[in-house]
């Protein structure tokens, strides 16, 4: 009986005391994260670092406390275990208790793992579904063009490399080095830190560019289109 | 008889005279626009400046009387005076009374509020209508991918944050800082103020633009996708 | 009989000599803009200065020498005069005999009519008549959206004057100078000769890119879509 | 008979033995451009550069034998040789073997050609098929529009010159060097090396992005749609 209690609160998606667990952990994970980054702030008081670690703690043994509420209430122990928001849950919390024994330099690279956490958001999101619905539509073709984006960088790479090394040895020193002005330069970002200066070398520009923007936006607009099929599908289901 | 010739003028869109007193206020929020650009321009002559403060005068007056005429011609007062457009109204000009008797530094921050004439602009457009339905028909849809891009947005901060903090110490200084950077990149904007150094560094720009764009650039297609059906839904009305 | 010989050839599109004579005229435009590019070019020799010249003196006659045909031929002469294409042959050509005698400091000036030349390019293309269609069709949303852009720009302008003015009293002195932020970071450009570096305006170019992108690239798209809709029509006509 | 089994081998897509030569030569490929990219980066140890090299005549031979084999299955032999794919995989290898007998210094030139191995990997790809329908869907608007794109850029080069070749005559020290910035502008890639200063220029600059905005962003719409178009068309083929 009382088993059935905690699932209600626990697994409820209908139910009030089911919404109210929900919104306290998603609460809880913006807490948790918002506390993270201020940590990262450099001079803070130890006051504030005092009360970030308190947080820490408190958000954790909350994680804990919600992971083995979950395992208690599922039918299926170890599919639970390994189920991929059962792992996400694990790692989210396992790597705090584990840090009070290491070395403190290793910390900062478990803290990463904390990461994770932001995953649980998306679990009580619609979002996930329906962009994973448009990402199965579009799949053959985002995996083209996707690779037809990798070519068109690294051709665009070798090519500024040939075109630009001997005039700036030092920026365009590899085709790897090359490859950061593609990635800048295709993607329209242009942070101003990589960019040709010899004539052929903005000829060059040019023509990528003009063939580049009509390959690289392509498949943001598949994903678009592939977002409102799948709407348009979700829409008829709930017609019939 | 009276009260109806002004309601004629000042609520009428079909009349001659709605409209001159339409286009009059529109000619005169864009003159109070304008001067107020003017004025703060560095290094204007005083009379310059004289003629800038009576072009504030004489435009708060035509104001506070539009305002006046408006609440005379409305049938239920407080719904006027508590609506979206007669909060906008009253803002508009009632800084301007008050900043004569406070200190001159406080009168910049009022000065702000101006800003909310606007709004009034908007008030006589179709824009505003077509672009609330698309709103409404795009709401569900907006709210999930403005949320999936703020968390991208967010965990490329904190990736790019691990990257960085050691090479650029200075520039991403923390998570705070980083989301500059995540603002900058994903939008393409790309000021050049702040950039990856490192190989992981770039490595993950790489990956984080590639996914990104298929999400940043979702929320204005679903927009121009939602007008084009909001367009087609106002066009079937109007053939009934 | 003469003169229907000459009306086959310059107004003649279907028949063989009419196609060489516009074909001649292409290259010709094109021929005088590549010179006319060369001669910015600094520290050219003494012999391609003269051969510029002469390129330039050859390519006026011709153009003259056109005008007039079509001139001759014309039924109606002075609604070719004053028609669109007419006034710019006449003002691709006209300033260059002008300048013979006025001060060679004005000629600068006097060229910039040349550019106009270039339109008559468009004049054997089919584009300008799918691009006017195109924009017929989506008229009054693009006139909605441009001035939504405009007010977008300006308020936008105002804002990040008031967060940075303090800090960047010589970048964002006047909001005449923010427009140029505004113009430069919601077009995605960034140059990255101004730019926020307070935390206010920083979240404010945020939440400006957020709604703005959403706002400006609407005409672009609006336009796309009309352009496919004036295809169709044209495809429907030609199948009837 | 033995040349059937090679037959199989080489040219079987269907068979066993078929798809493991495909995906060797393809592997083949994709290390052969890994250890090209290495090899342009500064101060590698002897060792790495003698491994490098000895990729290099590994694969050249191995590429040699591919074409033999897909000579001696080939039917009609000289319709193989002067075909797309058997120009592309003999230039692949020959400069090889000529860079032997050669100076040093010619080599980095030939070597240049090795980059069309790449597009042997197109050639195990649908998407340069579907990519080619959509081009053959989309091309009369695409030439239209790509040159509609060159007369923006050209004329905003101009005009752009026109405004700010006497405030920075370093920078814009011609209608080419003003085309530079044409490009980096209307594609909003904006690397900031080059941008207006004046006021007139930057007004162009604006009034250059509203008009361009529309124009450049064109193309890369019409890609999308004619990929959606050629898919359907499929679909349909397939249904059949």
């Amino acid at each position: 009986m009382r088993l059935r209690t905690i699932r209600r609160i626990v697994r409820g998606r209908n139910t009030k005391e089911g919404r109210i667990f929900d919104y306290t952990i998603q609460i809880l994970i913006i807490i948790s994260l918002v506390s993270f980054s201020i940590e990262t702030l450099p001079g803070l008081s130890p006051q504030a670092q005092t009360l970030l670690q308190l947080i820490e703690i408190v958000t954790t043994i909350l994680f804990t406390v919600e992971y083995l509420l979950r395992l208690t209430v599922a039918k299926r122990k170890f599919k639970f275990i390994f189920s991929f928001f059962g792992i996400i849950d694990l790692v989210a919390f396992l790597p705090f208790y584990f840090s009070w024994g290491v070395d403190m330099r290793f910390i900062r690279a478990f803290r990463l793992l904390r990461l994770f956490r932001i995953l649980k958001l998306v679990r009580y999101s619609k979002a996930l579904r329906r962009f994973n619905q448009a990402l199965m539509i579009a799949k053959e073709e985002l995996v083209l063009y996707l690779s037809m984006t990798m070519l068109l960088l690294y051709l665009s790479a070798v090519g500024i490399y040939y075109f630009e090394h001997e005039a700036q040895p030092e920026i365009f020193s590899s085709v790897f080095h090359s490859l950061w002005w593609s990635v800048a330069t295709l993607t329209t970002v242009g942070y101003g830190d990589i960019y040709p200066i010899t004539t052929g070398g903005r000829l060059f520009t040019f023509f990528v560019l003009l063939l580049g923007l009509g390959v690289v936006s392509v498949p943001a607009g598949l994903i678009s289109s592939a977002l409102s099929k799948a709407k348009a599908m979700n829409e008829e289901k709930d017609c019939r």
